[in-house]
């Protein structure tokens, strides 16, 4: 097995155990990247010599017996909103064109001291504002969309182009990618992972946080992040409730999506949880909601910008900014109040006699679209948005702040991954990632016999046709 | 004495000791709120019969050997935007004139099982919007204004109309009556009592808290309010920092008001407090900050009534209501991040090796001014509103959310009571309090020699001209 295949959990204990130096495992990634880009593009920029000296440090602290800890020596891809000193955080635009940051972000930070190797910045949608990142090929089939806006980060993880990497997720930006590619994304409760020095879209709904090709890996770096160690636990599965909604998440979703997401549900009941049916609050709000709050914070963030360079944003993004400057406050302030109501209702899905321990549903209503398709029409002959429909069962996560988890379930009848959602209490990441581990392991593999690893782009694409 | 004069810990030493049932202290308080109530108006609504029946039972409960703790028996004020069930809260507007509450606030439950006994609904400015309480008399020369908005609440307290008295406090509306009438009046920190059946002015900036005779006494009130006992001591001088503030706060303020303040200052290093000269963050954003919060959450509060109608609200809140709606996100986005700047930076004056525990500053720059002033000329030539000039000085901690005491501190040249401020850390209401006794304690009383009660207002009349 070439060492760019191995999951960070692997990659760890093979470096842990001397079998694995960080400069050969970056090596191999680097290549991989070098074999992958030119098709792909998940990079903004690779950083190969700095990544390289980073490996060779890595090694030189091995062979003088410090090791950091699981993510040492291990190279990662970071969203290009992610500061890192001395490097340009792009964000996808041309406004930011000219940047270089001049200080770590937090999250860089930590997980430089805990030893992973940067190999480069990932591309995302401009400021994130998207879901599709039209930069980068979704790694199963180059003609479908990544999804976004953190697509770089999920296309480098699952083509093995990184080990692992982070992302952020304003509205679904890390689970979309994530499903669409075969991946695990974590968006950790709000205000878990701090977000200075992360270029922002919408504050009150940012999060920052990793995309790995497991639930275990995901822990791993998610303690990195947060300098608190993840307990690494199988859920009692007996006493386990898991909350199966009747309405929202599963309205409108296309039936292989459905499919195997119910299969994965069914496993968790085989192992011995409960299934709860339960009603998701408040769901006829959850589009304006997030709509409303995400708009108008936006465009607070680029309003001398947009008033000094309008012209260096995207055709997609600008008129959205645009807009946002058009909202009243009150619009503002009812979406707020909406997300105030939303939040105690849900807190009592996971709270009190009834309580269930997770809610379990798709992360996204329909796998990776073509490149060039901008609506989707369902079978009741209703039609959105392909952004509305990839944020529509995200959005209650960012909005309530509680942590979601989203992993592969299986492929649906073209062969593109399916992306099942696990949704939790705020800051319990751990049940998330329990039962996330316990079904990947359980499960059927999706494409290759290397979790979250896609298969070659070449052979994905003639699946898909 | 008569017991109407007795503060609360006075009442409720006298209570425990047998020597005082709260029969006839309710009695005593309610044939002094008979003998005020013409003149000063600090009352919307009486509920003598429900107060003499409370009273009876709790002279019936001590007959039975319980006692509920140091409110049992005591007869107290609520502010007319709290609801109590079964009876209106009109919150000071023809719009809410049909009112009747269904359940009790959160606060006045907690009181009601603390034993306290309500005397009835005080004035508010319409829906707290407003500095002055028009309908409501200066306690202690009734040509001047009450302060506002809980300035019923403070005349009741000041007057002898009530032992204690609940208020709420958005831009100051605690602080400004409590100090124009020589009481005690706390904002705690923010989200330390519940505001929940308490109609609300702007949810991101309201409060609610106690109005007083004495620090002391408004410790025993939160203590019931919050349901956890309030550290009643005397802090150690010794090592206690004052923080004085060299700009904001002695900006445009009535040099008898400034004098009285640093007289108190000076007590405190008397005492053996440090003295530290602090700058106050941002201060040139205050009014900007406050009232861009405010204005669009107040609007959004109303839009309904605002458009069903329009014509119910007063000339003076009405136009500010319809101002807020046409407010732009981007504005109070803007608002909020000023906020975020100032209260970390607040929270920069209260940590690390130069932090002080308490700033110390007057309540507001000038006393009560006559019932028709609506604005105020500085020497310096500038003039602001009197709105303007009441609110300036408070919001600060409205912004920040920390705790705010303000205390009186002794007299202007006209013999009108003037208002000192401590702003502490947040949820530190120990040491606000404990400071602000040992002033109590240690200074010139302000008027009559019962702690917090007005001179008769016919001779603080001759006083004031």
């Amino acid at each position: 097995m070439r060492p760019y295949e191995l999951t960070l959990a692997e990659a760890a204990d093979a470096v842990a155990a001397g079998d694995l130096s960080p400069v050969e495992l970056t090596d191999s990634v680097l290549d991989r990247i070098e074999a992958v880009q030119p098709e792909l593009n998940a990079y903004a920029e690779v950083l190969a010599g700095t990544a390289r000296q980073a490996a060779a440090r890595a090694a030189a602290e091995l062979a003088a017996g410090r090791r950091r800890g699981p993510l040492h020596g291990v190279p990662m891809a970071l969203k290009d909103l992610i500061d890192v000193a001395g490097t340009p955080t792009r964000a996808g635009s041309r406004v930011r064109e000219h940047h270089t940051a001049h200080r770590d972000s937090t999250v860089a930070a930590r997980l430089a001291e805990a030893g992973a190797v940067l190999l480069g910045k990932a591309h995302t949608h401009e400021f994130a504002y998207g879901l599709t990142t039209p930069q980068t090929r979704n790694a199963w089939a180059p003609d479908r969309v990544a999804g976004g806006s953190s697509g770089g980060s999920a296309v480098a993880v699952a083509a093995g182009a990184a080990t692992f990497a982070l992302g952020t997720d304003t509205g679904g930006s890390i689970r979309v990618p994530a499903a669409l590619n075969g991946v695990v994304g974590l968006k950790p409760t709000y205000g878990l992972v701090p977000v200075d020095g992360v270029v922002p879209l919408s504050w009150s709904l940012d999060h920052v946080g990793p995309l790995t090709r497991t639930s275990r890996d995901a822990g791993l770096v998610l303690a990195a992040l947060t300098g608190r160690p993840v307990p690494d636990r199988r859920p009692d599965f007996t006493s386990l409730r898991v909350g199966v909604p009747g309405n929202h998440y599963f309205d409108r979703v296309d039936p292989a999506v459905e499919e195997a997401v119910r299969a994965a549900i069914d496993r968790l009941r085989d192992l011995g949880a409960r299934l709860v049916d339960v009603e998701i609050p408040l769901a006829e709000h959850v589009k304006a909601t997030q709509w409303g709050l995400m708009v108008p914070e936006a465009s607070a963030v680029h309003e001398e910008t947009l008033r000094s360079s309008p012209e260096l944003y995207g055709a997609d993004v600008h008129p959205l900014l645009e807009a946002g400057r058009l909202v009243p406050a009150g619009d503002y302030l009812r979406a707020q109040r909406a997300r105030a109501l939303m939040r105690q209702e849900w807190a009592r899905l996971f709270d009190g006699a009834d309580a269930v321990d997770v809610v379990a549903a798709p992360t996204v209503p329909l796998t990776a679209v073509p490149r060039d398709t901008e609506t989707v029409t369902w079978p009741d002959g209703s039609t959105e948005t392909v952004a509305d429909a990839y944020v529509r069962l995200c959005a209650p996560a960012n909005i309530t702040g509680l942590p979601a988890l989203s992993l592969p379930v299986g492929l649906d009848g073209e062969g593109l991954p399916v992306g099942m959602q696990l949704i939790g209490r705020p800051f319990d990441e751990a049940t998330l990632l329990g039962v996330g581990h316990v079904l990947e392991q359980s499960g059927p593999r999706a494409g290759t016999d290397r979790p979250g690893l896609a298969p070659e782009p070449a052979a994905a694409r003639l699946v898909a046709q």
